[in-house]
């Protein structure tokens, strides 16, 4: 491909996500946080759709992870996080990144990554492409929050600082031993948890791909030593399937095999999942193998022993560690963008007109079923509707709308994803064709058809989908 | 009730206390965060069993306030909070606690909870109780976490404060135009969440109940002005419903109306829904009508209009606020003493012994059944009650255990609180009675009564105790 087409490939790809930026904001998905007060940089709130997309994600992965498995068992650490256990983990020390000043307009911009920033006063300029702009040396920016704690918190006492979390994992390591102890879990087992963790990112940018406050899914798998090799591979897949699960087709994920050099230097083995954005081919989740890293620097610096007793071998060790830990809003993020499309369809009249629609997969769409009466003036269909609604709402999200034509109310379903629509209508009263009594119209959102479907049928049917 | 008899009722209701707490750590519930450390004073992490016990009543919430009703949605918005945010609200200047210093042992003390404090100099002395303890005069302690936001954080930059939000609330109340432009919801119209909160209290205590990171779980219902009081009322009902609904009794709640000047300035009515815990009687949720308030402290701060437009009435309004606000952490621990129970038992071979059971609400409980093969060692048996597990599992958590005499696996389940049981036996197999070949003894908790029932039954009767 020419330099030229590539650019105008990637030009696309931007419009393409301006598409659903804006979409996002406009149908309540994402908005910036504080926008009423200009915005906090590198955080966001997610609207009333956003937060059903969100808890559709957590909750299928806490389903399939541990729900469904015997082996992995939930938590859920506190975010003020004790010092001591970030120095142990070594994110006191070392978690931080390059960093360097631009001397003509101030800013500051991470050094490893100079071409992707923009030097405000010389717009021309781009920091790092040669003299026009003049950098400061690097320096090291560590990148957890650090905040202060207790009555003597206002004294500078070093006691009393406490940091954010960087990652969900530490709170796992330091309560290993209380689940070991409490829970009867076995070698391999696994600890689970989601949440959110907090990086003062130098420069957040890609929507909320790169954000300072960001939730996490991660589980810390304990095997014995011999094993990590083999379950890296295995929970890669499993992984991969996950994806696969909620809509995210395999040719649109990318597996980086972390090469030497490249890994955290504890990790003796890390795949990138990476899915294909609209802005580069980014990571969604990293499944590393942590060996006992982890587990040992918190034995040390604590003192306590952490061995695990092999009830069977009579074997005491420290246990390896595989972490498949996933980003929760790049993966919402992915969702999105997996999904949208704008597509060109006839009307009745024969026109012509742009659809645009969310192919989420059932099981992640915030609404699951829109319901509407087709016309809002005749309160028997209104009324019907609303008993259709009532039988359905205790077990999914569903959409009741009874404004406008019926053909916009699909539209706006479209356009937040919502897999299908219930239209209650002449027939359903039994006013029409007499056969049809208790029927509905139900519309599916990818393919627009539509079918009679008995009320009484409806629920198993929706059900049945969205698993 | 004579002094005496008071004292010893309150002791036996701390050895009580004492006991859930015990129990809490042996079988998962909560544990100390970084206990490993030593302890972070006020922050506690959920093991795998209050992980989902929380997770429940989270979900119940969320169901019952959003996915069920037309006029609530919900919003997930970020822990980092824009100064601006809380300088409008009053948190930055006002969010305080007045604060004293024992001037022998150094300790810092609410000044307005004197009487529960101990001098750790003088262990007979407590502070407000007279001259044996100096104290330093009363200065305000501002309850928020700051911390520094951005790539200028290490400079002492002004502008890269940041707070950890101290309420839910605020979220809501700077996003309420986007919800509305983006959502067609119509007044009375709700917007809830669930998060995290943190308030750096001077002195944490009662276990979980007064803790600094907490969760709550915040709907701020906005209505017309004349409304307001009414709904208040109505809101208090619905709410005390859903402690019902959730397994605490009408008559452990009790109803405080607080009285003028009590209340916070902003508030014209405040109920305060409180339990009563072995500790006392402490408060659960305050239901508090909070007039037009916060979006007028927001609207003027940032020069922006958040009138609501009345599209039928062509009235524009700023609408007053009705915020039940509940406490998720305290919710968890009021469902843990109110399900503790130790009872004296008699054994099949008439042995009296003591039985500890959790006594939870089926859809709190952490598990919802637990499934025992009579004998680990008849592989038809376990095999036959996996089977079992796993047409069950997809829908609930599920505890297998092939682990001990039956009777042991019982009181496991019991003292965590599971509501069924179910044991495959050799009847299951169509060994013993033919008749009852794919039956499987369920025993409920509480009454300890067995019955069969046919596995092809079990799901729909589980599903239908657990909704």
């Amino acid at each position: 491909m020419s330099q030229e087409t590539q650019k105008s490939t990637q030009a696309e790809k931007n419009a393409h996500m301006e598409k659903i930026v804006s979409l996002c904001k406009r149908r309540g998905f994402i908005f910036q946080s504080a926008e009423l007060y200009g915005g906090l940089n590198g955080c966001w709130d997610y609207g009333p759709l956003g937060a059903e997309l969100k808890r559709n994600l957590k909750d299928y992965w806490w389903r399939v992870n541990i729900q469904e498995r015997d082996d992995i068992v939930g938590l859920d650490g506190s975010i003020l996080t004790h010092q001591e256990v970030l120095k142990a983990s070594g994110h006191v020390g070392g978690f931080s990144d390059p960093m360097v000043d631009c001397k003509a307009c101030k800013a500051r911009f991470r050094a490893d990554n100079l071409d992707t920033m923009q030097c405000k006063e010389k717009p021309s300029c781009k920091p790092g492409e040669g003299p026009k702009c003049e950098l400061t040396e690097p320096r090291e920016f560590n990148l957890m929050f650090q905040t202060r704690m207790g009555a003597s918190s206002d004294d500078n006492d070093p006691a009393s600082i406490a940091y954010l979390r960087p990652e969900t994992a530490q709170s796992i390591f330091v309560q290993y031993k209380n689940v070991v102890d409490s829970s009867r879990v076995k070698v391999p087992f696994g600890i689970a948890q989601i949440g959110k963790s907090f990086r003062n990112e130098i420069n957040p940018r890609n929507y909320t791909f790169r954000s300072r406050e960001f939730e996490q899914m991660e589980i810390e798998y304990f095997c014995r030593p011999e094993d990590g090799m083999r379950l890296t591979d295995e929970w890669l897949e499993l992984r991969l399937r996950f994806y696969e699960n909620i809509g995210i087709p395999r040719e649109k994920l990318h597996i980086l095999d972390v090469p030497d050099g490249e890994r955290a230097f504890y990790s003796k083995k890390t795949y990138d999942i990476e899915y294909e954005f609209p802005f580069g081919i980014q990571e969604l989740e990293g499944v590393a193998y942590r060996t006992d890293y982890d587990l040992g620097v918190h034995q040390k610096a604590s003192g306590r022993p952490l061995e695990y007793f092999d009830e069977v071998t009579k074997e005491k060790f420290l246990p390896h560690v595989v972490e498949p830990s996933a980003g929760c809003d790049r993966t919402v993020l992915a969702l999105l963008c997996e999904a949208f499309e704008e597509e060109t369809v006839t009307d009745d009249k024969g026109k012509e007109e742009i659809r645009t629609v969310l192919r989420f997969h059932p099981r992640m769409a915030p609404v699951k079923c829109g319901i509407f009466p087709l016309l809002k003036n005749k309160p028997e269909l209104v009324e019907k509707a609303k008993a259709v609604r009532d039988t359905l709402r205790p077990f999914m999200n569903v959409f009741y709308d009874e404004g406008g034509a019926i053909g916009r109310r699909y539209r706006r379903q479209d356009e937040i994803g919502t897999p299908y629509g219930v239209t209650i209508d002449f027939d359903t009263l039994g006013e029409g064709d007499g056969e049809l009594k208790d029927t509905v119209t139900l519309r599916e959102r990818d393919t627009m058809k539509q079918e009679r479907i008995a009320i009484g049928d409806l629920l198993s049917f929706l059900l049945e989908k969205l698993r």
